[in-house]
């Protein structure tokens, strides 16, 4: 079935359902980041494979709208469809609430499925289009696919207190101490990494997230989580009936919701709560909106779970040297390719007794294919690397000690001018953020700009966000803490985050540096009290491609230093080969 | 009259009417940051002269908040008076809302003068202070005050158009623009700069500030302003009747707000309209409340504007050069103090034809002095210039092109290694500052992070705002923009702000480097739109205390080639003795 004969299909449904327009959102009824298969319904309806977009299908006339990694991407993935492509963020191009709001008459009817649909972008989608009329519990696209997924089934694992450093119990009480300080009875909570990291399980429903889907509600006695009970091994089961839970099937969250007394307080998160949860609360019950008290809670690293990461880390270090070793072998037979290379990353990694899966999939991009952003190699395409140019490699994955993120841009051999200033800029800039010292206070737009600094200073710039969290072994990319143009989230202590400027030259080349930094203090002293990023990540970071005169002396001496304690960090995990590699790539500039 | 009597006056008032406390703001009744003599109610009260500060008197205890600018200050002013000091900003102080909430019972009285309250203020007091009614109709202050100054009675004159570049023609029909997008009927205006900006007036009502104390009301076809007629001649008469503006006295603005008509809509600013002046409008009057359109325009110079500043930081320029080798030859004299050095600038700035007065109290501080940020000598009590140490002048003047606001931290000879090291520090914080480029939607915060990434590195800090907008003989502080902690204000091109970061050693030294700047278009390109500051100042920086090796190759050339442009600028306008001096000074490091 070809994409238009399924538009075609779902005008039919629409037309007897009296619809106007359909919006197929990227999302999945916890509103998580990355979906399982079942979910991929912006992907069926469209063919766009890419993490993020939004399709709307009118009478007549349909779209996709997504953002600026997937533009070169979703043109060719769409070029055999009516689907038209709308460059968000490119100005003159309307967004979809702007599509809606002209192509559908003011009484006109707006269909999606409200399971897929945060309470938030209902509210601000409604705000928008006024009088419009919102039809939020129609899944149109479980209609006409034929051979949908099926939902994931994989068992759920406990995880140990002494990788996550914190029990149960604790966590919960913590949660209890929120819901009394906000007046609340219940919490609920969407997000399966919150459920997760709070029940110290995961499992195995999303790929690159070893979570669960699953709900769960949190009273000031009970405990209810709703969870596909085939996931639940006895052992779980037993562990759960510790924490007094009672466990109920997945869909039942619906009929808890619905079950809740009237005038009771539940605390909940709009951006994590689907439209479906939020219409079974009974009018009566009043409710309180903020973020989960656990995604606060996990942004903030314990101590156990920082000296984890460290031990990630290293074994992640150790791979990627050996990675880059190999590659910079290889390429010499003129056969190696990103694909090729992005699966010999993965057979090194996977070696690690402690390796439990990607925490995304790996970019793997040589010359121009690294300036699109999030270009991941496929089989059937795939760039040959040659003894040319820089090759961007943005991987990561879960251990038992946690999550890793980390991006380097190696030279192969000759590069061009350009690519020599871009990479030196975007050295300039990671330093400046690696070697930052800020105030208590300091939020996270601040710390943009000190990363932005060398970049502006040569009239460059990069679009995308210079920093995110990371969960622990949950998401890689674990909010509320970002490093970006607007963002207000003031850095704690123990705050990990990412480090990751670039430069993209569409048709040329891409260059990003990425180190995962946690925050920790530095002094204080009479002028305040002073914090410092402590670094992850170890992986020498290659001065081939630097120019020197381009750097200020501290920098020079900083990355100097990095790089030896890289070597020293690193040193005794590998074979004389490795080595040999390692000491040449940490050498002195 | 001793202070403590003046209290025991207002507390038998106090007493009569029942009130429990009253508050004495530093504030008139358009909520100035510099006040004429008339409304300076917390001075009389508390003996305390600092330009912010509240006092608040209970029937048994007062106190007076104030910020760390004027803690010794203070200190040293309330000495044999009852009332106690609090230090706003420093941990575990109290705030004087938290004091009267502790000192007023539930449902106590507050009085204060409601004109001197800005309705912002009012607001923010009222939702702390909960169910303790607030009395804003009672100028005890006015009924104890025997010998007070009169008000002001000074001419006004019309500020020609080859100064300010637009006509009031052109401005009003901006408002009026805006007025109607905010669908507006009238727009009220308290705030004596945006009125004399519109209008294209200056006045003599406030030392340092040229303007006229008056309010002002647009309506769609008429305009009202209230004002002390005295101080109109003939001239100024028959050019506000070109704007067919009907003049009424100074307080006839309580009558005319009364006046409005029922249902129309009034567009005000909580900030600049007294409480007075909103519990005159008739409750069925709908309100809008925001930023005064003209503190918006205003924010923005225009062209011409910006080419008169060039000439009045030129005529400052030379001022201070003058008074620099006046100073520098004068120390070893043994007798020249802070404030002959402070009436010396006065004297040679007054000598320019388009003076029209100091912009500001001139900052004369010599050694530990000047770490109090806000210092200035008097007669009686100024230290004496030694051949050691740092002598820091911050000042600035109104002149007919414009308004300046300049500080230098110059050596007088030996330094510490300390005031080496701080004055590098802060010369590395203002070039990083100066040297900026930024993205266009870059707000103060971000701006602020520039200023202090070198600072920080070296884990120290100054708790002043890193920069202020300067109005166009107006206001030497000129909002909305600011470069500070927490400011989100976007700048624009042709605003201008200070860069003026400093650092600040109790007991040893102070050091502070200012310059004004305004915001032009650097380049637009595929990644956007770049800007840059140029500068307005060009007064050399002394490099004698600089530490060389502190500071980056780029940061070297940057002020070799500042000082060498302030030379190019200011020579030709210097006799022999002073252009060896200039030339002296600016010879490169």
């Amino acid at each position: 079935m070809d994409i238009n004969y399924r538009i075609y299909k779902l005008r039919e449904l629409m037309k007897n359902r009296g619809i106007d327009a359909y919006i197929v959102p990227t999302s999945d009824p916890h509103q998580s980041e990355y979906i399982a298969d079942y979910y991929k319904t912006r992907e069926y309806i469209s063919g766009f494979t890419g993490s993020a977009g939004t399709v709307v299908i009118t009478k007549n006339k349909s779209g996709l709208w997504t953002d600026s990694r997937y533009f070169l991407q979703a043109k060719k993935e769409l070029a055999n469809t009516e689907i038209k492509l709308y460059k968000m963020g490119v100005s003159g191009v309307e967004n979809y609430d702007e599509f809606l709001k002209k192509e559908v008459g003011e009484f006109g009817k707006i269909g999606f499925d409200g399971t897929c649909f945060s309470l938030q972008d209902y509210r601000n989608l409604s705000e928008k289009l006024g009088s419009r009329m919102l039809i939020s519990d129609i899944d149109f696209i479980g209609k006409i696919w034929e051979k949908r997924p099926k939902l994931p089934k994989n068992k759920v694992w406990i995880y140990d207190e002494k990788y996550v450093g914190e029990s149960t119990l604790s966590k919960i009480e913590k949660i209890r101490e929120k819901m009394n300080s906000n007046n609340c009875d219940y919490t609920f909570i969407g997000s399966p990494e919150d459920i997760c990291y709070i029940l110290n399980i995961r499992g195995d429903d999303i790929e690159y997230n070893p979570v669960v889907l699953s709900y769960m509600l949190i009273g000031n006695d009970k405990i209810y989580l709703c969870i596909d009970q085939d996931k639940l091994t006895k052992e779980v089961e037993d562990y759960l009936k510790k924490f007094n839970i009672t466990v109920s099937s997945y869909d039942y969250i619906f009929k808890l919701i619905k079950s809740i007394p009237g005038k009771s307080r539940i605390y909940l998160d709009p951006e994590r709560t689907n439209v479906k949860i939020y219409n079974s609360i009974n009018s009566n019950v009043r409710i309180t909106f903020g973020t989960n008290f656990s995604t606060n809670m996990k942004s903030i690293k314990n101590d156990i779970e920082i000296k984890n990461e460290k031990i990630a880390y290293i074994k992640d270090a150790v791979a990627l040297v050996k990675f880059f070793n190999w590659v910079e072998t290889g390429v010499s037979t003129g056969v190696l390719t990103e694909y090729i290379a992005s699966d010999k990353l993965h057979d090194i990694r996977k070696k690690d007794k402690d390796f439990i899966e990607e925490s995304f999939e790996t970019i793997s991009a040589y010359a121009d294919n690294a300036a699109i952003v999030h270009y991941s190699p496929s089989k059937g395409n795939s760039k040959t690397l040659k003894n040319e140019g820089l090759f961007l490699v943005d991987s990561g994955a879960h251990y038992m000690q946690g999550t890793t993120d980390i991006t380097r841009t190696i030279s192969l051999g000759k590069l061009t001018e350009e690519e020599k200033i871009d990479y030196t800029l975007v050295l300039k800039s990671h330093i400046a953020l690696a070697t930052a010292i800020f105030k208590e206070g300091t939020n996270g737009q601040r710390l943009d700009m000190i990363s932005k600094y060398p970049l502006w200073k040569a009239k460059k710039d990069f679009f995308h966000g210079t920093g995110h969290g990371v969960g622990f072994t949950l998401t890689v990319h674990e909010g509320p803490q970002r490093i970006s143009f607007n963002d207000e989230t003031i850095f704690k202590k123990n705050m990990t985050t990412s480090n990751e400027p670039g430069l993209y030259i569409e048709g040329k080349h891409g260059i990003r540096i990425e180190n995962e930094v946690y925050v920790d203090i530095c002094e204080e002293n009479e002028f305040g009290k002073f914090f410092k990023f402590e670094n992850l990540t170890y992986v020498p970071i290659d001065t081939r491609p630097v120019v020197k005169e381009m750097l200020d002396g501290w920098e020079i001496k900083r990355i100097n230093e990095y790089n030896k304690k890289c070597f020293d960090i690193i040193s005794e995990y590998l074979d004389e080969n490795d080595l040999e590699y390692l000491k040449k790539i940490c050498e002195e500039i």
